[in-house]
């Protein structure tokens, strides 16, 4: 069996945290998937791009990442500036789209899609803006092309959201959602619950990684409407953009607040679900205070869930512990392989 | 497209649940997934059987189930008393497999499916005994013929355990699980913590159908039993009898234990769990206290729950409420539409 040549872009924590699982994977693809596969191009952010259509050493790559060091060391042959000429030019069967996500116009990754797919690429990534900016778009096309357009990453990280019902739930009908979808958030009421600050909290989430140095988004539901949009648009075939989720975030939360619910045996949570009716579907992301017998008071830390109701099992929930970049990357593996067993 | 030609092997409860779903999705497995169907014979434990090549009116069918009459009725020819016979008659491409469980040899579940796959049928069942005494066996069979065995309701009813590591977790390797398997000790559970007797439970869960009229096979734990081996077999890749299972039932839990639990804030659940040990798999099912954070503490009545700990994610759970035969047949029909699919 041929190689299966991959093109990276973006090549931060989640990018290098997908090289080195695919490393960890190879022989486990090779026996088990019937998949080989090598690296010809890497584009990074700012340490420069590699191509070599004979493969670049992913290992060097690796750590050439770690120390901060130019990518321009591995490329082969002159690396074409523009992103858009350099997918054409790798010539690779795979593109994984991981450069930092634009919530409000999903660019520049929807251009790479685009040009992945009319290369005859399959295109994942684990970045929402493509899927809520140009989900049908893009999937009409990769269809057209007999190619896949996967995103599973792209909420809950590398739980099987997307492919839980791709594959697993087929001919099911969605009718409800129900979940905790941002861990910032969850991280934060977590720590408020143990009697930290609102800023404390934040401060706490940025200092391992979790919420942005503007956490805003995530702080005012913007992430969570943009997840929840994702869902409605993919899983209920809805088209729906995160204006168009009603929206509160968990900024006027304050310690009384939270202390209040839990001396009523309850807890903060910032709610997103989503529902059929008769025209459309109402979606929404607000704070809200649930009780112990509620699945979601549970969901503690980083973690998250969701429950589903359909026209054919009882609820149906997800539940995902302990996220991090090794998840997402999981996600876009579990996107390639089955994106290889379909085409 | 030509028409996939079913043929149903038990039409009770599950049976029948899974004639009425596949009617009410006729128009969503033509329009969604490329299917047309037609049941080319019917055979019951103890009203007839009926064999008919082109196609067997299925509401006439329920309608004669429902009133306890012969299928012979519906017979356009003569119908072999042997299964095994009927089975190479029916000309089928599908065989739902739905006659009564037997926990200790499996059969005669095994050779219907045996045969089935010999005959070049995709065969599906929600029946555990198969898998866990025949599992090696005829997934070898039907890989050598290029059809699926595939058994998706045999544990956790339609919730997609199997095809949620068959299908969407591609590579991933199972190190550990952990779970309440078995619905009606949980209801038993339930019950008694709102204060009713072990008996009183236990009438309570077999006037709603979900207990047996012997039910010792749930109360001592071998359906538990029988389904982690279900999973450790499948999905860890390692075979297991029911009998290598450590097990404890309920069987000696008093109102006096659960009130002591429930006075110290927590709940006796039966639970399930196998971790991978250097030599092979250790697979327990006892009772066990379980704290509020635990997530098998909110996993109540008939409902129940799963959490994964794999290489690749961190832990993942499924939870399910609200099992019946109508969510056993959604399993069914999910096998059915994913064996087509990869046929």
């Amino acid at each position: 069996m041929p190689h299966t040549d991959l093109i990276f872009l973006g090549f931060g924590n989640v990018g290098q945290a997908l090289a080195r699982l695919l490393l960890r994977k190879r022989t486990t693809l090779e026996e088990r998937c019937g998949i080989t596969w090598r690296v010809v191009a890497i584009a990074t952010g700012s340490h420069g791009a590699a191509l070599d259509p004979a493969g670049i050493d992913l290992e060097r790559a690796l750590a050439l990442a770690e120390a901060g060091h130019d990518m321009g060391a591995l490329a082969a042959r002159a690396v074409p500036q523009d992103r858009l000429e350099l997918i054409r030019a790798s010539g690779a069967h795979v593109l994984f789209e991981n450069t930092p996500v634009n919530y409000e116009s999903g660019q520049p990754a929807i251009d790479h899609i685009r040009t992945a797919l009319q290369a005859g690429m399959h295109a994942i990534t684990a970045n929402k803006g493509p899927v809520v900016h140009a989900y049908q778009e893009l999937s009409e096309l990769a269809r057209a092309q007999g190619r896949c357009f996967f995103f599973e990453s792209a909420v809950m990280d590398g739980a099987p959201v997307f492919a839980l019902w791709r594959e697993a739930l087929p001919a099911a009908e969605l009718r409800a959602f129900r979940g905790v979808l941002n861990s910032t958030t969850n991280l934060i009421l977590t720590l408020m619950e143990q009697g930290r600050s609102f800023d404390e909290a934040v401060a706490h989430a940025q200092s391992i990684g979790i919420a942005e140095t503007d956490p805003s988004g995530d702080i005012q539901g913007w992430d969570a409407a943009i997840k929840v949009a994702a869902l409605v648009t993919v899983l209920m075939g809805v088209p729906l953009k995160p204006n168009q989720v009603e929206r509160r975030g968990i900024e006027n939360l304050t310690l009384q607040d939270i202390e209040a619910a839990r001396a009523a045996g309850r807890r903060w949570k910032l709610v997103c679900e989503a529902e059929r009716t008769s025209p459309g579907v109402r979606a929404r992301v607000h704070p809200q205070q649930v009780e112990p017998s509620d699945p979601l008071y549970q969901v503690m830390g980083t973690s998250s869930a969701v429950t589903f109701h359909s026209d054919v099992l009882g609820a149906l929930s997800l539940v995902e512990d302990d996220p991090g970049p090794h998840t997402t990357a999981y996600g876009l593996l579990a996107d390639f392989i089955n994106a290889l067993r379909q085409a």
